[in-house]
């Protein structure tokens, strides 16, 4: 079998998220019925994906990986000069609905797992909080709020929660899985200019987040910054280490997946052998 | 009466255009009612535009004017401290559906008629030729197009173009209108940063537009991209001075109105008094 990395964009609004559940729309579903299709592999392969997304939730640079037999993948490319990957592309180009794009398929360098050797993950929520600033291009993929936030407050707030700590407190609780996470970047902006000139536009990294913890830290930095919390809020939701019922989670549609990381190839392939020695996983899920 | 200056963006996907049409959804109709309800005028208000867009074509930078009963802009805001106009805004704002977006509305000052003392139209069409850069997150209003586009024959196709014209080879007959305008600005760019990263963009301003002509002149300009027309055949159209089965229309979701000019409030008010001796609009409509 050959592992290929696919990388691609969706928009989460019609989904029901990424993962794949029965009767409804799904990213995954979705991609896994085509690639069937266009491999000719009966049953659709399986995909993993870097960032579990929730229904609602886009993504800009999810990384996936699908297991693929080597004959199908060389009786893809059906004319000279042309790839492969290129020829998958195409074809799932003419399949997929508008609001899912494969922009890249690849054979995967040795070690590649787009879930387990991803080293972070990097979401952008934003939020329109002028109604100035509302663009009716882009309600998609951004929060219109309804009251001014003051930004400087909001990124002062976040300076307690960056680092190596357990978010028992902002993530919705599920058996067998980890709370403890490095968050690496929080950030909070206002940009005067580019795309999201007169948003306000949190950058947020870790090296996996736990169920829900991308918008539970947004919803109590909305908190800080409308001025129903103090700025030492957020902080000490952390320390108590439990859900707090006045931390909301905000809507999933401000929420964008936008980067997925992952070692050099010399680097993936020492860790899978230290993987396989270990029979550990190196890294947990990214869900929003 | 006391006029007012609305400034607004829409999404054009489910608006049968701007211009009003019975049993169809416009974004005029749209406007003319609720500003009905707000201003409580029993009879919808009448909306002058600055661009009468297509059905299809989007606006960011959008400006319209409407004429109020000075006492029914009064009675508009309601409590202290806020203008009428953030009134009307926050109220409309309660009212429209989230792919039209009323951002300000102010007294105008003298002499403003948003269509008739417009300068220029400024419009916007964008391509990805490049399926690495198809964002399903702008698929409304990116047009994405399957083969590459060479962009610097387009920008050199465009010379012969610019200028004051008769561009009856790119319009849409229509009795009595003319087609005489001034293009002044049409830049074929691929911008290597911001939010059109290495998408396939126009630029294409004049003092208005006669209809079809913004997706006329993209449509002759893709032709040459495409090499399927070489890089004089714009400026043999143009010339010819009629319309060619072989020039198209290209789709209307690229194409989004950015902005309109207009002169400074001294200049406004010395124009509308020549105007009104002279009883000849000073420009055109401004047609996508």
């Amino acid at each position: 079998m050959l592992r290929i990395r696919l990388d691609l964009s969706y928009d989460g609004t019609a989904f029901a998220g990424w993962a794949r559940q029965p009767a409804l729309r799904t990213v995954q579903g979705l991609l896994e019925d085509n690639l069937g299709l266009v491999l000719r592999t009966g049953a659709a392969p399986h995909v993993t994906v870097a960032g579990r997304t929730d229904a609602g939730v886009h993504a800009r640079g999810q990384v996936a990986h699908v297991d693929v037999d080597e004959a199908a993948w060389a009786a893809l490319s059906g004319r000279p000069g042309r790839t492969a990957g290129a020829a998958l592309v195409a074809r799932l180009g003419g399949l997929l609905p508008r609001d899912v794009v494969l922009h890249r398929a690849e054979p995967a360098p040795p070690g590649f797992d787009a879930r387990f050797s991803a080293l972070r993950r990097r979401y952008a929520y934003r939020i329109a909080d002028d109604p100035a600033r509302r663009d009716p291009l882009r309600r998609s993929h951004v929060l219109w709020h309804p009251r001014q936030l003051d930004v400087a407050s909001m990124q002062d707030a976040t300076r307690e929660l960056v680092g190596h700590h357990d978010f028992a407190a902002f993530c919705k609780p599920r058996e067998g899985a980890t709370t403890i996470r490095t968050l690496e970047v929080f950030d909070w902006t206002r940009p005067p200019e580019g795309p999201d000139a007169g948003l306000v536009v949190a950058t947020i990294q870790a090296d996996a987040f736990c169920h829900h913890m991308v918008r539970a830290l947004v919803g109590a930095s909305v908190a800080v910054g409308e001025r129903r919390r103090a700025g030492d809020w957020p902080g000490a939701l952390l320390t108590a280490g439990r859900r707090d019922p006045g931390a909301g989670v905000v809507p999933a549609h401000g929420l964008t997946l936008e980067e997925v990381t992952y070692p050099d190839d010399a680097e993936l392939e020492a860790r899978a052998r230290q993987t396989r020695a270990r029979r550990v996983p190196l890294g947990g899920p990214g869900d929003s």
